[in-house]
């Protein structure tokens, strides 16, 4: 058996990746996107006491995870979710192919939001938005869904910013996901948003591979073309619901590993918080706060905020990072940029 | 903004990366295990094709994905899998606890087989095998089930080679993941067992991490000690079916990518062998076939092979082989030794 020969390389792939860690570790600031402050302390402390070799709290590569929710912790939420205007813009070419929806509720209600009638909006309940959400979704192939998307997502425009939303992304977290990356954590976004629409754009988007985007799941159904290729449709039943207790129910599922690190900022992360921190050894759960009205969006009731529908931040989940000791981050005080066009 | 460090940096990398890959592709037969013939020079000549830049056929690295089945691919499946004989060990402990299922079966009669009576095991259906396996899986958190599965393994032996069970994997299948490791691939198990079992001894045995691993997956529920800690049970829901249409559908589910190389070797496979060959580009898919009685079994009506339950290879399965382009396997012919302890 060739045993000295594999040593060697091992030696020499271990080499490599110290070297290439040791200098991406000593240089620029990483995180030149935050202010100094107690938040990134945290994360700076956190990642040298897990990833120091002879640390009490040092992890092991292989299990260096963080997991990331999405909405309104890695890019803008407000003042809707873009799955859900991508449902929304969707049902004109859903009612072409079925003409008869066009006098259907909740399909009419849209049409009229559509026109203009943006009031209308108000009167769509989350029943309503689910039952478009699987009309749109669903009855096609996993390979036709992801053209349109991606085509939706080259057009589709946020109604502030007038700018794409895979755009709308905090570059505060672009540099976590990169800090935490050279530092040899594996990033997963882990998010209540449809595994397969987040999948489209993360790679690009956040340097997340599909394999490591959790979310939202729909079964699939395997089948045959005429030619007999072999073909997967998206089916309109729910595998997995990657909100509140099923986010770390999906991260188990998904990865089987309870992460070291992980961001969320609503009541549908409070789980995945919890689950985080209370693993063995160093664990930082940390919590996005929306503070800053100017350049993004001021929501939740922290801080006296009014609370939304769109990312849910109880006073009873402000109450509990205080209490778990998680670190709330705010925007308006620990970033010093929002978005990476800011700073070009 | 720190572009022309990142740049060298990301340049360092990849030379490191290119020096050990090179070197590594330079070495000794990285398939030594293996005879030269038609299934060997398959899998070089497609890890050239997909991994030599210039290549009409080269495969970007984040796209290089290959999948294994497990019992009867990388391991021995007969004469039952091992996951089986897990939940059948565990019956005691189970009548133990609730001492009214001593009498009632299937529970009765896996106690007959247990006390020596091996011809009782021909009287449990698949419905019993799954009633024992819903029973001895469920309802306990996925802690102390991976605790339970490790002790076990550490006891539990094959009844011919009276060897523990991991280590009746196929030494040419270990040179295979790494091989293809080496050149890229992340290496997947796609396997019909159970995911949480198989993730439990899947890093040490293959060098494939949990969060590579895609099985037959029960849901958990979260929920709270008394102290307020956290955990996950075990529930009795499943979520996914890893066999036959479930295997490409579970790839979808937990990869998001169509694997270029596949390996199978029943009837369950055949739905991921045909996914995996159907896609663009370099794809290869192969069967092992179990023709050799006696160093490993012989099993499967191709070359005139009993079929059994365990990993049923049927003569259409072949035929599918033949006609779509699979190779086959001939563990008699195309492997120098089947186990790693052979050649020490």
């Amino acid at each position: 058996m060739k045993t000295r020969r594999t040593q060697n390389l091992a030696t020499i792939a271990l080499a490599c990746m110290v070297v290439f860690i040791t200098i991406a570790a000593q240089g620029a600031d990483p995180l030149s996107s935050w202010n100094d402050g107690p938040a990134k302390q945290a994360i700076v402390e956190f990642v040298k006491a897990t990833t120091t070799q002879g640390s009490p709290q040092f992890v092991p590569i292989e299990e260096r995870i963080a997991t990331f929710d999405q909405d309104g912790t890695l890019w803008v939420e407000h003042p809707m979710y873009s799955q859900v205007m991508y449902g929304l813009e969707r049902v004109p070419a859903l009612v072409k192919a079925k003409p008869e929806l066009a006098k259907v509720a909740p399909f009419s209600t849209v049409l009229e939001v559509l026109h203009g009638d943006r009031a209308a909006m108000e009167k769509l309940t989350m029943d309503d938005l689910m039952k478009i959400l699987a009309a749109t979704l669903t009855g096609m192939s996993v390979d036709e869904f992801s053209a349109e998307v991606k085509k939706w997502l080259a057009e589709a425009k946020d109604p502030r910013w007038k700018k794409p939303y895979t755009e709308l992304t905090y570059l505060p977290m672009q540099e976590v996901l990169k800090y935490l990356r050279a530092n040899g954590y594996k990033t997963y976004i882990v998010t209540g948003g449809g595994q397969d629409f987040v999948r489209v754009y993360a790679e690009q988007t956040y340097g997340v591979p599909p394999e490591q985007v959790v979310g939202t799941a729909l079964g699939t159904k395997y089948g045959y073309e005429k030619d007999g290729k072999p073909f997967l449709t998206k089916e309109p039943k729910l595998v997995l619901n990657d909100n509140d207790a099923g986010k770390p129910e999906g991260i188990h599922l998904m990865i089987g590993r309870r992460p070291h690190i992980a961001f969320g900022n609503s009541t549908g992360d409070q789980q995945m918080l919890e689950y985080a921190k209370a693993g063995d050894g160093a664990r930082l759960s940390l919590l996005v706060l929306h503070d800053d009205a100017e350049r993004e969006y001021a929501y939740g009731p922290a801080h006296g905020l009014p609370d939304t529908k769109v990312g849910t931040f109880t006073q009873a989940l402000y109450d509990e990072a205080k209490k778990n000791g998680w670190t709330v981050i705010s925007m308006k005080n620990d970033w010093k940029v929002i978005f990476p066009f800011e700073s070009k």
